[in-house]
């Protein structure tokens, strides 16, 4: 079974919270909005402009990201928890 | 009888609250924006830009969703719940 | 004597509140945000873009349409009460 | 003595509030936003879109309205209570 | 000593509150956002749009305004005291 | 060592506050949003439009101000009070 | 590891809090917002406008810049911690 997000959402796999990674990445547990990591696994097509034109996303499947708590969906999937967001609150690519 | 949602506007048949669906599908129960998921039964023309031409719809008629539950307008056709609310309060289409 | 509404506005006579209709529609009545029916009685010419361009309207005279009951505002004309709101606070057309 | 609105904004003598006229209008006393009915006595030029272009106004001198009463602003010209307001927040044209 | 308004910015001499003038204009003392009028004495150069063009400014030095109280700045000018406002807080030239 | 502000931000020296000036400026100490003058001391390229266009700043470097005291942020620069703000913040050139 | 920010996002490298550079810098401890110093360690590709087109981004790796507390995500990388902000939380940069 597969979802297929719409627009400029996307879904990921969250890692479990606080945690230092093997690559040295720790978040840090005292920020107000707590930034969290995790695997993208589906990508919608993007936003439309007033054009009906699509921008391109700024992450594919396998990215490893950091993205804020807020504006995210949890559901549970196949019986693994999964996130969907939007494009924007995703902060940046783990490299 | 039928309804026609005007603009960007769906209107969708509510799956049961609470459910793992036999695709392992399961909306955790404990999320502040409870999500849900339902049918789509009727499709609006979509939005209208500035200059009058009509943006598409992401979703037809038969799509299976998910979808944040404010936002929308619950009515009763012909004996059953049905969900009016507009294409970017829904978040996926389930595959 | 005759309203004729400004901009994307338009004049419809209400339904009585909480009624089954012969067609089978009946309206929650412990949504937060009532939904109503009404008939469109009066249309304005549309809301003008930038360019001063009318945008068409949705709906026309004599449309059955299922409306919010926020933003409207409660006239009583030749002693029927009648709601003056604009064109997006109708969500559908029942046919 | 005259005064000239600016911009897309009126000026308009307000009739009594409250009060059953001739033609069969009566403004309903108990809605949160009363509605007011009056007559246009001066318009501005209209609204400036974003290239300096005027925008036509809606309505001109000698129209009775119905408007909305939030927004205006009162001043007594010559005696009598006039009230300056926004086109847009002007609903409908007795006809 | 000269003071230059920025942007769409005008200065202006206020009246005494709350007078009747020989032209018959009262400003009614119990309206919540308190009218008030003044003759502009210096005025901007216009907004400037998207393009970096300058939208022309509705009132000219010298002109008699009513303008809204709110969003004004006070300062005094050799002794006098002046007000710096937007044009948009200027409702209607006295003619 | 000097401080290069970005987009549409300025520096300034900031005056004493409350002073009456040579020039005859005296600023209100009662005002809710207190004015206060300043000596531009850096500009910023100006803000960037949609196509990445630059837009003029409003004032140069050794103009003396007038400007709101929301928004900006005062550093200590050398020893010296400087504040950064952005352009819109600035109400008035002193000539 | 590296963090790649997305948009116009920027990872930067905090100075400690309240101190008095060399270059003789000091960031006043009683602001309400806090300003901060630190240096640009990873640039987003820019901000995509409306048409997919990139804006340039005002700051490049290495830059010293003074930025708003609000708004960042804090992150610990490589046992360090970075900052995770938009650019245009970016007030100057010093030269």
């Amino acid at each position: 079974m597969n979802l297929k997000p719409l627009g400029d959402r996307v879904i990921l796999k969250q890692d479990e919270a606080e945690v230092t990674t093997a690559s040295g990445l720790f978040l840090a547990s005292d920020a107000k909005e707590k930034p969290q990591t995790g695997t993208i696994i589906a990508v919608g097509e993007g936003k439309m402009d007033k054009d009906g034109k699509l921008l391109p996303m700024p992450v594919k499947v396998g990215d490893k990201v950091i993205y804020g708590k807020f504006g995210g969906t949890e559901v549970t999937l196949d019986g693994e928890n999964v996130l969907i967001l939007r494009a924007d609150d995703i902060y940046a690519v783990v490299e």
